[in-house]
């Protein structure tokens, strides 16, 4: 018999594929762990869905734009930017996906931090690339020298970070694109939370590229819709290396629908914003457990039991907890900087209150 | 100014992204050039949807089954496999990249016929591998001793055949898989409207895998959705190099509606068939024009003018003068095998008898 692992490419045969978070399909959960948006997205993605479904679902039987090309402009429009700027993305992580086939390779080493979002070193790994690891202290400050040092092709950052929730400025951003020779992608998945972002900055730095998500601010994790914003010649490349046709019809007609109602966002966002620094101010003050300021739609922070200790069997006891109360969220037990701490998605305040019923039994029973 | 090219890995910098069939998107179209279906969707898949929307789409805001887990277990149960034996793709596009990520590198050829799919070299020249190209000659018989001497890793063979509709018998293709030491890749686009499917040797045969997608029989090319049968190994390494989240809520939604449904796909699959067949009689056998036997959902004919000639010319003459009339046929100028001859998509009965009144026009008023 044929031994097919042998047959795989050496790389790929010592390959472990990235672990997304539960998604569990059974009801009852308060599910906190991937940042999903507590509530529905706006009313006009429903309508536009129908429509483009008609009776019968008729225009399902035709191939979809192949480069998405009405959503392309749209979201130009919406950023100041022309259509040569803008990729979509089946999700964003397509997009950082098809930055790591352009930029990194065994020969081209990828760079980001840690902690940062874990599907990079996933994707660079698929791809047989080079890393460039560079390490936060538990400021979280952004190490601008050592991106510049780096060495890397592409270096990928997120901001505001994941799973902190800790935002980087401008002037910061700025600093890297001007000493760094290689291509810096920002993760703006969490930007609509944050008190900036970094769109003003394509102007002035073509070797800038932000790529954004329909998944969390805009309540669509189950429609799969990304996109980047770069030069027109980053934008040309990442069209070499996508599938021609790689968003479907009804994403594409969900997304535009989205984007259009701006009102609607604001709102929700708003209201996320408001809950996020209601619990922040709950947890890291009157709890008085470490946690990072967010900019996010997560709350990073390190549970302290009643005798005051923290530390990652701290943290496990909590998560345990929750879990067996059928609330969900998300521990990074595998780095020192992150296994003390859990990651406590906004939910609405129902949740919320829930999530904090829970950590006061915990802060009961726990010996 | 950083010059960005520059920083693209060489083998991306070199590459040309794969051209997809037209997709006008102004009415009054016979569109017969990329092989959709003619007909709608079943009618489940339309209400499938709009479950899934429930009323506001709140769904929407939660990812998508990471796995597609429910489609992987019904497709197993539809062709007798367990659900290891399948992966899910966001359409057979991703199915065929996954496996040319695995198996195809500089250090590891991938093999394919010419003429076929068009998107595999593209696909490989995206991981930077290395070809192994096998010529038809015109008779399109399976080169059985070529395939097995290729020295490919993988071969992908598409059966029945694109763009020429010739099916490869199991007999045939068994004859590979005793004889070539790789993974063969059956990409089945177009099995159902064939007599014969590679799915029996599946048991056999661990080398072998097989490609699927709803985009033709099922007329879902909107939504994006094909499959991979395989040994449960192979499947294992592919969904190492997947997307995580890669096929969303409303394609695994609609799919599984499709699949629920072979009743309707049975009827409408017939009838395409039967149209096919007549077509191929009145071009064949009446005009004269050489074609093949079609086992697809699609006609590959060389028309001869009013003098009786073909070519490259001539074939060209027909395209232009059906285009000029609003109706999209796929000419493949580019292969001496190819550009004496279109493909014809096999339309409804209007859209047939659209093409075949401006063939009779074409033959009166060409020179």
């Amino acid at each position: 018999m044929t031994d097919l692992s042998s047959l795989a490419l050496p790389h790929v045969a010592k390959l472990h594929a990235y672990t997304p978070g539960l998604q569990p399909t059974e009801p009852g959960w308060v599910k906190l762990n991937t940042n999903e948006c507590p509530y529905p997205p706006s009313p006009r993605v429903a309508d536009a869905i129908r429509s483009e479904l008609a009776e019968d679902g008729e225009h399902l039987r035709l191939y979809p734009n192949p480069k998405s090309t009405p959503l392309r402009r749209q979201i130009a429009q919406i950023h100041g930017l022309r259509e040569e700027n803008i990729l979509i993305g089946n999700g964003s992580d397509d997009v950082l996906n098809l930055l790591v086939r352009v930029f990194g390779g065994p020969a081209a080493a990828t760079g980001f931090t840690v902690p940062s979002y874990s599907l990079y070193p996933v994707l660079v790994a698929i791809n047989d690339g080079a890393t460039s690891v560079i390490e936060f202290d538990r400021s979280m400050r952004l190490p601008v020298e050592k991106i510049a040092a780096s060495g890397a092709r592409a270096f990928f950052l997120t901001s505001p970070n994941a799973p902190t929730g800790v935002a980087f400025g401008n002037a910061e951003l700025e600093a890297v694109l001007t000493t760094f020779s290689g291509v810096l992608v920002v993760d703006e998945a969490y930007a609509p939370f944050a008190k900036e972002n970094a769109v003003p900055l394509l102007a002035k730095h073509p070797n800038l590229v932000i790529t954004r998500t329909l998944s969390k601010a805009h309540a669509l994790a189950g429609i799969r819709v990304g996109y980047a914003l770069a030069d027109a010649s980053v934008i040309d490349l990442l069209d070499r290396v996508r599938d021609s046709y790689n968003v479907n019809r009804l994403s594409q007609a969900a997304a535009s629908a989205a984007l259009a109602d701006p009102g609607y966002y604001d709102a929700i966002i708003g209201k996320i914003i408001r809950t996020r620094d209601y619990w922040l101010g709950e947890w890291a003050g009157k709890l008085g457990w470490f946690t990072y300021e967010s900019q996010t739609n997560f709350i990073f922070t390190e549970p302290k039991n009643a005798r005051g200790e923290s530390g990652p069997v701290v943290a496990k006891s909590l998560y345990d907890f929750l879990l067996c109360r059928k609330i969900l969220v998300r521990a990074f037990p595998n780095h020192a900087l992150t296994a003390s701490f859990l990651r406590i998605s906004v939910g609405s305040d129902d949740e919320m209150f829930a999530v904090n019923s829970a950590i006061e039994a915990w802060l009961k029973t726990a010996p």
